[in-house]
C-alpha cells in the first residue's frame, strides 16, 4: 500500500469488491520503473501499486464464468467507453479512466485485484509465470512498432538498458531494425551484450554517433534521456519517448524544428502481440529477472528493483491453474 | 548588416561575388519573426539578414543564362549535395548547409544577393511583388500539410495569429480542416477575423477547448506557445512546432507520453505549391502587410515589424522585369 506521503507498507485489506468485474488472485507481479516513480510522487497515486502481473481468475459474473480458473495477464487501463477520449483515441485515453496500480484503481502488489473481463488475456502454457509478468512491458515495447514504421535495416538506438529498454530493443530487432543500445553503466551493458546487442555509452555515443539513427527511443526513465536520444537521431528522424517521470525537463525546442524531428509519446501496447512474441520465444526475458520475493519482503524487493533487473513479487503460492485453452 | 554584438546598421558593401551562382537584384524582402530572433542571438548569425524576397536575376553562369531577367523567389537553404544529411534527409538538412540571411550566407536586406539557380523559382505575373515576399513563409506553412495528413473536417488549432500563424491557418483551411486561431491580443484577433477564422484567446482556450483538437500548431515564436498547443491537442493528436526562438523551455514530458502525442518540428516547405496557391488567390496575404520601406529606413521598419503585420523592405526601385514564362 502506497500512502499519499510516499511511504510503502504491508496492510491487511479486505478482498476487493468486484462490482461485476473478475476477481483475480495474483500469482506474480513485477516491479516497474513507473512504480519507483510513483513512490517519488509521479501521477499522485496512493493505494496498492503494481500493474505487471499474472493471476488466476477466481470469481466472475455469470456471463464471464468461462474465465474462472484461467491464468491471465490484464490490460491495465479501464475506460468508460462513452466519453470523448474513448470515442476518439480509444479506451486507453478515456477522460475518466482508471489504471491498475497507477490511477484510481488498486494494483497487483496484493493477493487479489479486480478487472473487467474485457481487459483479460488468457495465457498459453508456453508462457510461464515469470515470463508472463513481462506481458505488459513487452506490449508497451510493441507499441513503438505500431507507431513507427520499422523497415528491415532501419538504424535504431535505444537509450537506456533497463528492463523496458532491452524489451524495446528486442522488439525493434525482431522487426528487422539494426539496433544499438546506449548504456549508462557496465552492469547494464552486460545485459545488453548478453542479449546480443551492439552497445554505446551515454557519454560517448552522442558524439561518436551524433545524428546517425533513423529512430531513437528514450527508455531511460530519466530527464536526461531525451537529450541523448535527440543527439543521436538524424534530421527528419523519429524520437520515441517511453520515459515517464515526475517533474520537468529543460529543452531547446528550436533544434527539433530546424531538424524537423518527430517526437512520439508512447505508452501501452497490444497484449496479443506481446503474448505471441513471448510464447514463441522471440523475446528473451530471463536475463532481465533479478529474483522473486514474497509480498512480505516488499521492502527488500523494492530496494533491489532500483538496480536494473526485474524484481518479481509473489503474493500467493504458485497455483494449480488449468491454463488457457489455447 | 547584423553584427555579432546584435546591432543592425546600413553599410556600403561590395556586390556579392557569385562563384557561379546567380546574382539577384532584390526588389522586395519581408522581415520575418526569425529575423527579429536573430537580433536576439538566435542561430548566432552575423552578416546581412533577410530570407523572404523577390528579385530579378541580373547575372548568371552561361548554362543558367536563361534565368537572366527572370523575376524569382528563392529557396533559402544551400546544401553540398554529398554529405550524409543531403543523402538522407535532403539538401535542406545538409550538415554544412548555408541558409540565406540565417547561416553563413548573406541575405536579402541588401541590393543584391547570390543563390544557385537550383534554388530559384520563376514567379508568374499573377503573383505581384508584395505577394511574392510571402512565397517563402507560405511554403513553410505548406510544409505542415506535407508532414501531417489533413482530411476534410479535421479540427485544427493554430496558436499565434502572427503572419506565419495566419498563413498556416489558411493552408490548413484550404486542405479542408476546420480551423480555430488562438490569439493573444485584440489586434491579432482582428486579422484572424478579417480572414474569416473562428478565434479563441490564449488564456481562455486552453480551458474551454482543452484536449479537443486533432492537430495543433505552435506558430507563436514564443516559448509559451508550446504549452498552449499542448493543452489544446487531443490524446493521440499531433502538435506541430513552427516556432524558432533563442533559449530553452521547461516542459513536463510525461504528459506527452501518457497522451501519446506526436510532436513534429516543421521548417521550410515546397515553393511550387506556395506559388501555385498564391497565384490562384487561395491564400490572402494582403491583410498581413503593414507597409513597405526603403532600405535606408530599416530601423523604423524593424520597429514596426514587431507589431504583427508584415513589413517589407524595398532595396531597389521596382524593376522592368520580363516576368516568368508561365
Amino acid at each position: 500500500m502506497l500512502d499519499s506521503d510516499g511511504t510503502l507498507s504491508l496492510r491487511d485489506l479486505p478482498r476487493p469488491t468486484t462490482g461485476g468485474e473478475c476477481l483475480i488472485r495474483v500469482v506474480a507481479a513485477g516491479i516497474c520503473g513507473t512504480d519507483l516513480e510513483l513512490l517519488r510522487g509521479y501521477a499522485g497515486f496512493s493505494g496498492v501499486p503494481g500493474h505487471e502481473f499474472v493471476g488466476v481468475v477466481e470469481e466472475a459474473a455469470e456471463e464471464d464464468a468461462h474465465w474462472i480458473g484461467c491464468r491471465v495477464a490484464g490490460e491495465i487501463t479501464v475506460g468508460c467507453g462513452t466519453c470523448a477520449g474513448c470515442r476518439g483515441a480509444g479506451r486507453g485515453h478515456c477522460d475518466v479512466r482508471t489504471v491498475v496500480g497507477i490511477r484510481g484503481r488498486d494494483g497487483a502488489f496484493a493477493e487479489y485485484l479486480s478487472l473487467p473481463s474485457t481487459n483479460l488475456h488468457a495465457l498459453p502454457a508456453s508462457v510461464d509465470d515469470e515470463t508472463a509478468v513481462f506481458v505488459e512491458p513487452v506490449a508497451a515495447a510493441c507499441r513503438v512498432v505500431e507507431q513507427v514504421r520499422i523497415d528491415a535495416g532501419v538504424r535504431a538506438a535505444v537509450v537506456g538498458a533497463g528492463r523496458l529498454g532491452l524489451l524495446v530493443a528486442q522488439v525493434l530487432r525482431e522487426q528487422g531494425a539494426d539496433v544499438m543500445v546506449v548504456v549508462r553503466s557496465e552492469a547494464s551493458r552486460s545485459n545488453a551484450v548478453t542479449l546480443g546487442f551492439e552497445t554505446g555509452d551515454v557519454d560517448g555515443a552522442p558524439r561518436s554517433h551524433a545524428r546517425t539513427f533513423d529512430v531513437t527511443v528514450d527508455a531511460t526513465g530519466d530527464p536526461r534521456g531525451f537529450a541523448v536520444a535527440h543527439a543521436l537521431v538524424r534530421p527528419r528522424g523519429t524520437l520515441v519517448v517511453k520515459s515517464t517521470f515526475h517533474g520537468e525537463t529543460r529543452l531547446a525546442l528550436s533544434p527539433l524544428v530546424v531538424d524537423e524531428i518527430t517526437v512520439i509519446g508512447s505508452r501501452c501496447g497490444p497484449f496479443d502481440r506481446a503474448i505471441d512474441l513471448l510464447g514463441r520465444g522471440r523475446i528473451d526475458v530471463k536475463p532481465l529477472i533479478a529474483g522473486a520475493y514474497p509480498l512480505e519482503e516488499f521492502a527488500e524487493a523494492f530496494e533491489r528493483a532500483t538496480a536494473g533487473r526485474k524484481v518479481i513479487l509473489r503474493p500467493s503460492a504458485a497455483p494449480q491453474s488449468r491454463g488457457a485453452a489455447t
